[in-house]
């Protein structure tokens, strides 16, 4: 399943509003189907690897995610498509919240006499599908904000220099960032000072750059497409995963409406001091409400940085 | 060695100006002596192993530090009560940068035809007793910068609001590094605000409350001592480890100077936004010079909060 989570994570930040599934098929100890969902959508991770699969009598199918219950025009139900098929067994991570499918995939499949086992590591399916479960669940993308500081919290000198206080591999890591998702915001003051490019400046991955979203009343300039809130996320369609990108002040705004899922804190071993701080105004009025919301799911060094990734704990999430 | 290493640190903050130095006596995989530096600097820690060990013949002494070549009016040197004693071997860390001492030590071992094996943990020796070791090379004490901050780098509410910011497992780590060091330094800001009495709040270290400074050029209040600035530290007696405790203008004052040795980081996993900052002007002009200067030592989770140790890179320190 480990396996299956990483092809579905290679189509993330391309399929929505479809999810990232991953799919394999084992028979005899042997892979003999790989698929995840392609760019757009289609064909679903379960089409592809039964394609590559051929003849899957007595295999084991790993999927991701609950296969897909509802015909569209685009294509058959992914559960028809394995009824067909016959495997031996399907052993699936997460239910489909999907109202179309939830549990009727997996109820498919059981009428039909094939064996499914369910909730091999949902709880890392989920991270991996956060965009289109963010979507099902709350009706918004998921949204991760990442900010770059020095020790104490700075994210440039007074005067607004800022290159560069983290290094190269946590600039590279912060691109693949950009790659899996589906958009990056930033704010006005962000747009006006460093006019950033924000696309993906890696070697193989730069026809990865996602689209280019303005935190702004005012209209955007060419390229880009302007909200005029954070909770105009919404009614984005085609963005499940975004990546608020900066500054303070589209940070505090997001944070103002509890509108970050997730954090990627990238921090330099270095102190500046008097300088520009990472976040605005967040209209926090006591500590105590400050506590209980993160929690750090993931660090690791990169380089002499450490990034740290915190998830917004939420009741019954 | 580690044994002798963890008993060297039961003196720290409580022996300057002499080393808090750790001994212990083997023999036959047995340990029949233990000894570290009393309060104050005597008894030394080989005079008190050895005279919990009685006959050494054929034992194997670890000590923390090259032993004392010296006499003084409060004891005889440590180099001749070892050549006395007439232990099989003696193992040690560091040797003693202390002239009157500084390879004599270890001269007068091996001419007595005692076997003596150097540098072992030699390293984490010379982070035990840093404030020591800062006081012979650097002529001053060695500091180290506390700081509790958000994951944004604030230590309190836009109105100075800081309670609690980290948690109880945190500030209990932070009582006992106030227990393991010789005098406590805030600024004139943190004690108009808050008279902090900076004692020792934990059960059995009570008596370990160290010396209080303050950062003022005015006078100090009683059970205070003022020093003027950051150098004057240079001039306290009996100060081999120094913990500044805040606020920003006092952290920044002895980062201006390149006056930290090392940098002891709590954070509470929580965003405050707008809020005061941890550090104030430290006079930084150019990112570049900030990089190079700090690397991680240690880090570790204390309840939620976590814990990083930074120390300061000095060139062939």
């Amino acid at each position: 399943m480990a396996a299956a989570l990483a092809l579905g994570a290679r189509g993330r930040g391309r399929t929505a509003p479809n999810p990232n599934v991953g799919c394999l098929i084992v028979r005899d100890g042997r892979v003999i189907g790989r698929g995840w969902t392609q760019p757009g959508g289609r064909p679903h991770a379960e089409a592809m690897a039964l394609e590559q699969a051929g003849n899957v009598a007595g295999a084991t199918i790993y999927v991701t995610l609950e296969p897909c219950a509802h015909r569209s025009p685009r294509g058959p139900a992914c559960a028809d498509l394995l009824v067909a098929a016959r495997p031996a067994r399907i052993v699936m991570a997460l239910g489909d919240p999907d109202p179309r499918t939830d549990g009727l995939g997996v109820a498919r499949l059981r009428a039909a006499g094939i064996a499914v086992t369910e909730n091999l590591l949902a709880h890392e399916a989920a991270r991996g599908m956060a965009g289109f479960l963010s979507r099902q669940m709350l009706g918004r993308p998921h949204v991760t904000l990442k900010l770059a500081t020095s020790l104490d919290g700075r994210i440039a000198l007074p005067d607004g220099r800022s290159r560069w206080i983290t290094g190269a591999q946590a600039r590279a890591h912060a691109h693949v960032e950009r790659a899996t998702t589906d958009a990056i915001l930033v704010g006005r003051g962000t747009y006006d000072a460093d006019a950033p490019r924000l696309d993906v400046r890696l070697a193989g991955l730069e026809g990865r750059s996602p689209r280019r979203l303005l935190l702004s009343t005012r209209e955007a300039p060419e390229g880009w497409t302007a909200i005029a809130s954070p909770e105009a996320i919404a009614t984005l369609a085609d963005v499940d995963h975004l990546l608020v990108e900066g500054g303070a002040g589209a940070a505090a705004a997001f944070l103002r409406e509890d509108l970050v899922d997730r954090l990627l804190l990238y921090r330099a071993p270095l102190l500046i001091g008097e300088g520009r701080a990472a976040i605005g105004d967040i209209g926090l009025h006591d500590l105590a409400e400050a506590h209980g919301r993160w929690r750090l799911a993931d660090t690791r060094m990169l380089g002499s940085d450490r990034l740290e990734v915190y998830e917004r704990q939420r009741t019954g999430g």
